[in-house]
């Protein structure tokens, strides 16, 4: 399984996703889901990736040949695309594509070839968007109304996220919202696993303006996640039914 | 959808379950998923249910009927049956019996003939017990280090659960655990809805002790929901990252 989660705000934009692969429980390893095609200050492109990993990998390869090759047009290059809009529908188009071929030789498990992504970013004098992708390449958008996305495991860390989260909300806060949200779903489901990658974009840098790998003994994730647990218990307490 | 948790303490038993019933979104009724069968001082067996709602609701009048029988024997009553244990592993078998006598009728459908059920209670001069029953008829048991077992929706709130309930935990307090375990469920989950039955089992009563249903507009409820909230945001303020 998988936690990626992704916070569109007034600010900027704060992805956070964990690296946990596993094949069975017993087939456990360590590998990236957060991906980033940048051109600073022209554009910047987030992608977090949920799902099979053949999947992915291989969608990523395709986005970064087809992104790097000498002869790339705004048709083929996410890079060069004139909108975050059709940067989310070549990258849905090819996460489909790449899935139906793997289903195709994989018969009867087929149905274990499939995988989303959060794509979010913004280009020079663009706005700032992020979107869903789903498995068959069609996707849904973050709005004022509802301005987080998540793939993979969401239930543990969704609580969390929809009673802080809003537009509003600054990215300081939103840091601590997606740890705090991961560190929820951390705790009850063995899939999704450290370290974590943080990003954060600011609005119009057109940049990753912070990035961080959070490993295992990490001691400022640790500290803040024993004083939520804290927090929880008093808040407990203090509550009278 | 369904939630229903339960928690075996040293003091007691303390029970929640939801009330909404579904068949698609469109389809949405109100049905009661805890039931009692009860001598007072003698025995108390407390059954919460989740699933296919004819299979559940057959299963229950099976029970029933064996139990009221006026040539009921301990091989054929949960009110007659010498343990807990014996008690489960009859429903077990009610429950597995009428799921694949239904199913059998589906055809195709048959994955939807299944449900899952909680029972809870004590016999004179016996242990308090709680067992989570499978589809398949199997079960587990709480035990000292997961007081706790849930059906239906579980994963929004057991975040909660994992955090304040050890067996040493009041019941009073465990009360409040399953409210708010409940209250995230609420929130996230439309297939989960009010009306709520409480019910407690105090030690060695051998009945129910409190039981209480919570209806919508429930001040007490309503007023410890809110407070939890702002708790909460109070919490995340204080974290430091």
């Amino acid at each position: 399984m998988t936690y990626c989660v992704g916070l569109m705000l007034n600010e900027g934009i704060v992805c956070l996703s964990d690296t946990r692969t596993n094949a069975g429980l017993d087939n456990i390893s360590t590998y990236r889901k957060m991906f980033s095609f940048e051109v600073p200050g022209e554009r910047i492109i987030l992608i977090m990736t949920a799902g099979s990993l053949s999947v992915t990998q291989t969608t990523l390869a395709k986005l970064d040949e087809a992104a790097t090759d000498t002869e790339a047009t705004p048709k083929s290059s996410i890079l060069l695309a004139p909108t975050m809009l059709q940067v989310a529908q070549m990258i849905g188009q090819t996460l489909s594509e790449t899935s139906e071929k793997i289903a195709n030789r994989m018969g009867s498990n087929a149905s274990s070839a499939s995988a989303s992504m959060i794509v979010a970013g913004q280009r020079k004098d663009g706005e700032m968007r992020m979107f869903l992708i789903y498995p068959e390449g069609n996707f849904i958008e973050a709005t004022a109304d509802t301005p987080y996305l998540q793939i993979g495991e969401h239930k543990y860390g969704k609580p969390i996220l929809d009673r802080v989260v809003t537009t509003e909300t600054s990215l300081a806060d939103a840091k601590k919202a997606v740890l705090l949200s991961m560190d929820s779903t951390l705790r009850s489901n063995l899939s999704v696993g450290m370290p974590l990658d943080l990003a954060v974009i600011e609005k119009d840098a057109c940049r990753v303006t912070e990035s961080r790998r959070i490993m295992d003994q990490d001691e400022t994730f640790n500290e803040m996640s024993r004083a939520w647990s804290e927090a929880l218990r008093d808040a407990f307490v203090g509550v009278k039914v």
